[in-house]
């Protein structure tokens, strides 16, 4: 019996896997055996609105189908969708579709086995035990926000205690909040534990007191048990797919958890990791946050996936394409076009491989993969595989540094606002003096500042999550490339998740939208 | 293979039966072999405070190894606990204790398998359908209430949108709300979405509108697919025990599902079924809920537990105990005394069975059932036995009718308020004339009498369910008997689950405990 199926529990149709377990059991036994599988990031354009996606998942069960037809040992790690979102209808679900899907969509659309909901109530309990902490004068303000999966625009901002305290509190959605992002980003119980010990629970005179000074941890590790453990399920043609941590890379993390890539490393040859949005959010999250910050694989390739008409139909945003292809190439890994054909497109596909080759691309793979599933890409493939077979990136991140811009080193003690300069010039294309600072930036930089050195925290060592739309890269992308801006306006460090929170462009707020 | 096995799967260490498909099969198929098992309430005197049970889940626990180690295939059904509660060291778990243990406390303590989070997200995501029915036009006022597992007291009055809107709203526990007494009623997928089609979202012009009127009702259903199994899992003895509904029987109805007791029913000749806090709560609400009014089985026997300080240690309140024994008994149910001790108390038993003797009880079942599990029960049991064995109650309810007082005639058609006068008088002990109209009753009474005409429904159909407090009957436990009084405070019905909440004695107020 394979190893990780000691690791392994049924749970109805999917499996759940003790990830913590399996890799602390494989650094305990390094003569096991084991693979060393490289990363291959699925990304995509900036989509034109967040309910309509390029077609990443669909790509992603795609294009592992096809590797594994031709031979090789491929999976994908897939973040689990937000079933609030999928249920009220605000957008489809994430289970590909068509030839390319998984095997039980319900499933994963819908709930999956309680992870998000655990989440979700341990970050609430937290709350609860905040304002525990007010009755008992411990803090004077509660700064935690509370959690619900379910959207609602008219939670955002609420009071609680009615008619007594009227006191001010915020809601944000599950996948976004501090207790999602300490469990992607963690890799036992024990750092869950003394992650949630450092959240800031709120403040007494305007000193930060966390968590850990006050409360039973194991209240908040035990909601968390299940919630852990990444799910495995698979996808029509039988090839393997986890599915763990939460989406929304625009205003969050919304990577998978590490944990799940790297067990999914040590199981596979080929890991395929779905981070979108568009490369903007997806991407410039992994890179710039689970490799630099938290020592996730570099990838050996990409793929950025558009659909034909994204590509061509809107002249103002037709440079964010080229761009998102072009910085990753850059970075020093080689990035595949690859274009989702709709029905009645394929007359469309000479011509896009022109315009591919007109700009400079590696030869684009062109498919409708809804309708062929893998059998579109198999043969397309060559130039891909051949590219991360030649790529010295790995697992364990081993490879030689690249270049300037994409040096893999860390940004840590770069200063924040320097980092958001770096940020916005790489993955935004915006220099830095087209960085706008708003009224109410400096204020709120200088009070986190603050709350950081109240616990012994510098602010400029938590890694920056940049908070944005997921529709537009800077404050206006119709705007010629010399007018572009992007504003600066508010900051939220997450001491447990060691990120620090910044609000760019059009969106500031925390994202509840509007059901529909 | 049995063939429950066939509607069963595997979710980690516990099991998920399709219970709705089973009894469906069942019926389908009349001559496949199947039991006709006898339910026995497990129920309890009234607790001096709801965190300090009496020991019913650890007596339910020892009786069924007891039984079974006697070679009858007793089961028992329990209803999950709340992961909130429990969490937040407002209670303790509800998986009995020491040698009467569940196998995996852990697991029934600490969210099951997600049920309690999906109902939370079911009804929650109605509440974000009926507010965008209000931005639609559709209703101008929203009556269903956000759900939150987690206990928190500021949540019971809220004000969401705050800055814009303004608009106030409550927050109740998910084991309380409408979804879960849905879930609790219901016999199928299609019932709990007419049921759900039934619920009011809100009102337009003060008449009343149902969410059948405007939603997609699948949205709801996928939620709770998973939370409409009932768990299975056993004592450490083996013992198979099922788990499926909401606890807090003082204010919903705090049984376990109806689908679960008669599965069980089907599977073992005795199905020992939980309800409490004390038989004022939930042995009143499964005598005059569950089987008047939805068609459950009539209990073929009682147990009520009590410790040997609860009965002894107030004489204020000691006259609850006789009166709980003596009701059930009066209902033409053989109902035992059931004295849990605690260490130290074994020199008592003698006294207790003079105590019991001297107010005319069948012989009590005492044991320490913490420190020797069912063993302290198991050569007790001949007269409990041989009561049920004589009983002619069975799932079936094909017994004949009891005493006027223990008629199990449905009350439908009787009337709100001469319902209560009924429900003051048997399970309280309060006379009609002793029954107090608050400020505010009647005008809450005429708004829902009023609610009821415009959905079309009579108010006198609902099934009343008392809410209160589960440390006591009256509005003051402690005054002489013919000094106590029982106040009618408010009316909220609940048209999806057929039943009509009536606020009584001192606790009106929606349960959110102070987390301690």
């Amino acid at each position: 019996m394979a190893l990780i199926n000691q690791f392994t529990t049924q749970y109805g149709l999917v499996g759940k896997i003790d990830a913590f377990g399996y890799l602390d059991y494989l650094k305990a036994n390094p003569d096991v055996s084991r693979k060393h599988g490289k990363v291959v990031l699925v990304t995509a354009d900036t989509p034109l609105k967040a309910s309509r996606g390029e077609g990443k998942t669909t790509t992603t069960i795609a294009l592992i189908d096809a590797l594994r037809a031709r031979g090789i040992d491929a999976a994908a790690v897939l973040r689990q969708p937000s079933m609030g979102i999928t249920a009220a209808g605000s957008k489809g679900g994430a289970s590909g579709g068509g030839k390319a899907s998984l095997t039980h969509p319900e499933l994963v659309d819908w709930g999956l086995t309680g992870e998000m909901a655990a989440i979700e109530n341990a970050q609430n309990l937290l709350v609860s035990f905040a304002e525990k902490a007010v009755d008992e004068g411990r803090i004077d303000t509660v700064l935690v926000p509370r959690v619900s999966e379910v959207p609602s625009r008219s939670l955002r901002q609420i009071v609680v205690d009615r008619g007594k305290g009227n006191v001010p509190e915020r809601v944000v959605l599950t996948p976004t909040c501090e207790m999602m992002q300490i469990v992607v980003v963690s890799h036992s119980m024990d750092e869950i534990g003394q992650r949630v010990a450092n959240m800031v629970a709120g403040t007494k005179n305007g000193v930060p007191v966390t968590f850990g000074s006050f409360i039973d941890l194991w209240r908040i590790t035990g909601i968390l048990k299940d919630a852990v453990k990444p799910a495995k399920t698979e996808t029509v043609n039988g090839s393997p797919v986890y599915v763990h941590g939460g989406p929304f890379a625009n205003v969050s993390l919304g990577i998978p958890t590490l944990v799940s890539v790297e067990m999914a490393c040590a199981l596979h040859d080929v890991v395929v990791v779905e981070a979108g949005y568009g490369a903007d959010a997806g991407a410039q999250k992994w890179l710039d946050i689970a490799s630099r910050e938290f020592g996730a694989a570099w990838p050996a390739a990409a793929v950025v996936v558009t659909r034909a008409s994204t590509w061509r139909d809107d002249p103002a945003l037709s440079w964010r394409y080229p761009f998102h292809v072009n910085r990753l190439e850059n970075l020093g890994i080689p990035t595949f076009p690859l274009i989702n054909l709709w029905d009645g497109e394929d007359d469309q596909i000479d011509d896009l491989r022109k315009t591919a080759a007109s700009l400079g691309f590696r030869s684009p793979i062109i498919g409708n993969l809804f309708r062929d599933g893998g059998k579109a890409l198999e043969p397309q493939l060559d130039d891909f595989v051949a590219a991360f077979d030649a790529s010295g990136m790995s697992a364990a991140g081993d490879a030689d540094a690249v270049s300037e811009n994409g040096s893999r080193d860390s940004h840590k003690g770069l200063g924040l606002v320097d980092d958001v300069r770096w940020i916005a010039r790489n993955a935004y294309g915006v220099p830095s003096e087209r960085m706008v600072i708003a009224d109410g930036f400096e204020s709120s930089l200088a009070a986190a500042t603050q709350l950081c050195a109240g616990a012994d925290v510098s602010i400029d060592d938590l890694a920056v999550v940049a908070v944005k739309s997921p529709a537009t890269m800077t404050d206006d992308d119709t705007r010629p490339a010399d007018e572009r801006t992007v504003t600066l306006k508010k900051v939220e460090p997450h001491f447990g998740a060691g990120v620090v929170q910044v609000n760019l462009t059009t969106s500031l707020t925390t994202p509840m939208p509007k059901i529909v």
